[in-house]
Order: structure tokens, then sequence, then C-alpha cells
């Protein structure tokens, strides 16, 4: 069963700027279909594109306004509605991590992925679990921890999760996607080179093969050029950029093998075959799942979150 | 400050043969004392030798007796005794992991490392938390899961623990240490190529990464054969070996870097200076303790371990 991993940004030295936004919108549409209809060509099932794809990473600058104008309904906006019209024409399971506009709650703001069936309809979405407090990643600003829990979509193709950028260097969050059945978990990440990149390749292929699943490592490419300077609270002068995304996006399987990367300065597709069977068959000779005493873990964590805990340390 | 990871076993063609006993463990005493002489003029400050370094892995041997005569007390055996010496004498923390014998306990086994002190007194020991059910380690009919938690020894150069090798494939169990205080943890191990040469590179240096920590990732090099032949359970012929060590041992920093792996073909001895400044500072860094979310997956964990649990499944 061809499964299938994600196009990074197209844009390698792009301006950024909220006052475009319908026009930029509309060009990354253009391209993502483009992409879409490759990968059509070539079998694909199920496709994921990067972290927040319809607009710049502008969580770097602190101005917020007016990038929050990027924001977009989950069910019904502009760009679930473009997705569900390539996944029913091309057969598709669709996952498109985009900045949602929660108006059922206020009109909060949330990092969220929407997962659409090859039907058409959407299935439903998985929020980001994780927000970093790192260096120029001001998320933690826009937008609060997800409240989505860890869901599993089973579609035609497989079951599949969607663990979103951050979440990636957190074990438990990819464990518990796990526990709850996914063969397949996605990491739609937008992530820089000075910051990530010496740990990019571990991560997400120990996490396929803790939890005998596959794992789709997806990073967007190039560097976003904002306008406004910021600066990034180092001591460094002001500057007009968030550091380079170095692409690099990579599919790894639960026996430990992974793809080659895709290109570290240009944008693609990155289609990968997965049999799926391959997640029981090592789970049966591991046994990850039933050596795994959770149990214990459960009560352990559950104590070490308690105000009053003692860490266990043996003194002489 | 220097930290030190750990010699592979000398043995690289050996005979095993239990009604040696009293001998073999005398060879590797007097082994282990050169290795720990060199470590001592390198100014090591901790020392960790591999899984059961007092013994063949005999654990492929379904035959078990006589094999158990390997066990020893943790508390006053022969080997801690001479361990004991080593740290007195050379003012240093010794990781000392063998076959216990529980006599307290009804003379039962375990699989433990026994952490003695640079006084020379036995701060405690750490058992195996995880036993492996896999082709020839047939570990789970001589030893049961470990007992004694996730504890965390304060030395005098440092707060370390010790995730036997099986536990290096459960983040949780890195995890548990970590939240303890562990600034090292050892993974004494042994295991063959076929089964988890792919794995090797990957695990412990992402546990590291993961836990803003130092791990030192030990394994055994070389053949052993066994008198008495043994089927696998796979259809293949008996066989009078278990397979490959392939050493290859290494320490991993939180930053994700790692030093060169020892030799896969001879033993040696792997000195690695750890500052363990770096913790703190990665921590402070990245911040995955902050964004842990523990919480969370306390009560989703313990939901997933009921024999009720409904996986989270959304479906069309």
């Amino acid at each position: 069963m061809p499964g299938a991993a994600p196009p990074a940004r197209g844009a390698r030295r792009s301006e950024a700027d909220p006052l475009r936004q319908p026009e930029q919108v509309a060009a990354l549409h253009r391209r993502i279909e483009e992409i879409v209809e490759v990968a059509a060509m070539c079998g694909v099932n199920v496709i994921c594109f990067q972290e927040a794809w319809t607009m710049p990473f502008a969580f770097c600058t602190r101005e917020k306004l007016p990038w929050t104008e990027f924001a977009e309904s989950a069910e019904d906006g502009l760009t679930t509605r473009f997705c569900q019209k390539l996944a029913k024409k091309h057969n598709m399971v669709v996952v498109s991590p985009i900045l949602e506009r929660d108006d059922v709650h206020g009109g909060t703001l949330w990092n969220t992925a929407v997962v659409i069936s090859n039907s058409g309809s959407v299935l439903g979405k998985s929020r980001k679990n994780h927000i970093p407090r790192i260096g120029d990643f001001n998320e933690s600003t826009y937008y609060m921890e997800g409240n989505t829990g860890h869901p599993v979509f089973q579609t035609q193709f497989g079951r599949i999760a969607v663990n979103i950028c951050f979440g990636r260097h957190h074990p438990l969050n990819w464990l518990m996607y796990s526990l709850n059945g996914a063969e397949i978990i996605f990491n739609p990440s937008a992530t820089t080179g000075e910051l990530s990149e010496s740990l990019w390749p571990i991560e997400a292929r120990n996490a396929a093969i803790a939890n005998h699943c596959f794992t789709c490592a997806i990073n967007r490419v190039g560097t976003e050029y904002y306008v406004n300077a910021f600066t990034s609270g180092d001591g460094g002068k002001a500057h007009h950029d968030l550091g380079y995304f170095y692409g690099s996006s990579y599919v790894a399987a639960p026996d430990g093998s992974r793809t080659p990367g895709l290109s570290r300065t240009q944008d693609g597709l990155l289609v990968a075959e997965v049999d799926l069977n391959l997640c029981r068959q090592v789970s049966d000779k591991w046994s990850f799942k039933m050596t795994g005493r959770y149990e214990m873990y459960a009560e352990e964590l559950m104590k070490a979150v308690q105000l009053n805990f003692a860490p266990n340390i043996i003194k002489e």
C-alpha cells in the first residue's frame, strides 16, 4: 500500500506580508494542487503537508497582528474546502495542518491538523499538544497546548495520527498515538537548522522503533523574510528572519530503516510505499507493548507531577 | 568532570562452561582490575561495566542449571567485595551489573546493577525493569521484571542511574530515571548484531536528547560458545552460540552529540569527559520537562491499561 509524505513549502526566499494574505494563500493552494496531482499519478493514498502550510511561519514575530488573519475554520475554512476537493478528486486522504480559528469557542486560535477522508468529508482534527518556548518560536503567545488528546483516524488506507512539530521531542506523545492504534504517525514540522538539525534524524526514527509504527517527519524549506525586524532576546541585533528551514523530510519504519531525506534546499514530494503489516510483524518480534509495564509508569508519573513529589534519590 | 564508560568483555571466542565458574569469574576480575587501573590513570570518577559482566550471557541456553551458579549477593557477594576494593583504592564510583541471588527473598534471581560509592560502600542497587522475550534471549525464564523502580544515586561526581539493557527500548524507563534527577544514565547491555545493531546508534542518543541528560550505551563484544547446542525456535538447526555481540559502546550528550563508538570486535575502555552543567543548560533552552504535560499522560496511561480501554479511534 503506498502511503505518502509531504511536500515542503515552495517559498525559498519569500517576503512574508500579512496584508497580502488572500493572494499568498491562493498561491500556496495552486502550488499544493500541482504537487497533489503528481502524488495522485504516483498512486499516493495518504498525503500530509507541512505544519501551518498556508502561511509563513510568522510565530517568530511578536507582532501577532495581523498575522492572525491567516487562521481559518478547521471544519469549513477556505483551505479545508480546497483540500476536500483534492481528496475527493484523487481518492486520497489529506492531512492539512493549518492555523485554526475556533469560532465555536470564542474565536481562539489553535495549531491544528485537519484530517480529510478520501471521500472528501472532514474526518476530524488533531491539535498540537506541545508548544515550544525556545528561541524565536513565540508560538505560545499565539495559541495554547492542544485539547484534542491523541486521536487516531481510521482511514480506508490505515490508521493514522498527527503529532505536530514540537511533539516530536516528547516520546510520550508518540506513545499515546501508538497506544490508540496508529500505524502511521505524521509529524508536520517547521524547524530551523541551527536549532534542531542535529536532532532531526534521531527523533522520528526512534519513535518508529519504540512504537512499532511508521513515522513521517516533515519540514518546510527555505528562509522567510519579514518586513518588520525583530529581536531574539539573545543580545543580537534585530533581524528579519527566523533562520533556515532545512527540509530533509523522511519516513522511518518500525524496523529502524528509513528513506533518504528530501532536499535540504528545495521543496518536494516524498512518496513511500509502506507495508503496514510490518507494524504487527515487528511488534510480535520485539513486543515492546507487552513488556512496557505501562501501569507502573502511570502510577510513577502520577506521583511525579504532585507538588510534594520526592524524587527517588539514594544518598550515602 | 571526567565521567566514564565501560569496558566490553574480554572473551572474544571463549568456551562458556558453568562448571568452571570460579576460575572464569576470577579471570574476569583480573581483566577488569587491569582496565580499572587504566581508567584510574585517566582520572575516571565513575565507571560502569557491561550487563552481567561476571558471566557468559548464558540466558540463551534454556538449560538454566547450573548457570545459576554465577549468581551472587548484591550486598556482599565476591564480585561486590571485589568492586568495593577497586572503588576505594581508586576513589571511583563503580557500577557493577551482575546476576543477583536475593537470599532475603527466597533465593530468587535478578538482573541487577550494584552501585558502589567511591568511599567503597554499597550505595544501592537497581534491577532490570524490562525483560526481553525475543529470539534466544530467554531471560524471562531466569528472572522477573525488576522491583526497584527508578532509583537515582547521588554520588560525589553527579547523580547517576542504571537502565539495564532491554529498558533501552522503552522511552518511559529513561524518562522516569530523568524525572528522578539522573544526570547520567548508564545502559549496560548484551545485544547481538543481527537483532539490534541498526537500532543501537538511535535509542540511547534519543534518550539523551529527550531527557536533557547524558546516556552511556554499553555492549559486550565477541561470540560465546556453549558446549550443549540449543535450538532457537526458528526452524533452524541446533547451534552453539547466541550471535555476535557487537560492542560499539558510546556516550551521548543532551545536545544530541555523541562520542565515537568503541571497537566492534575488541574489548576496550571509553573515557568521556562530561560537563554536567550541560544538562541544565540544554534543559533551560529546550524545556522538555516544562512542556511535557506529564499529568495528561499519567491519566491517559492509566486509562490505557484498563481492561475496558477503548482506543481513541475516529471513524467516518
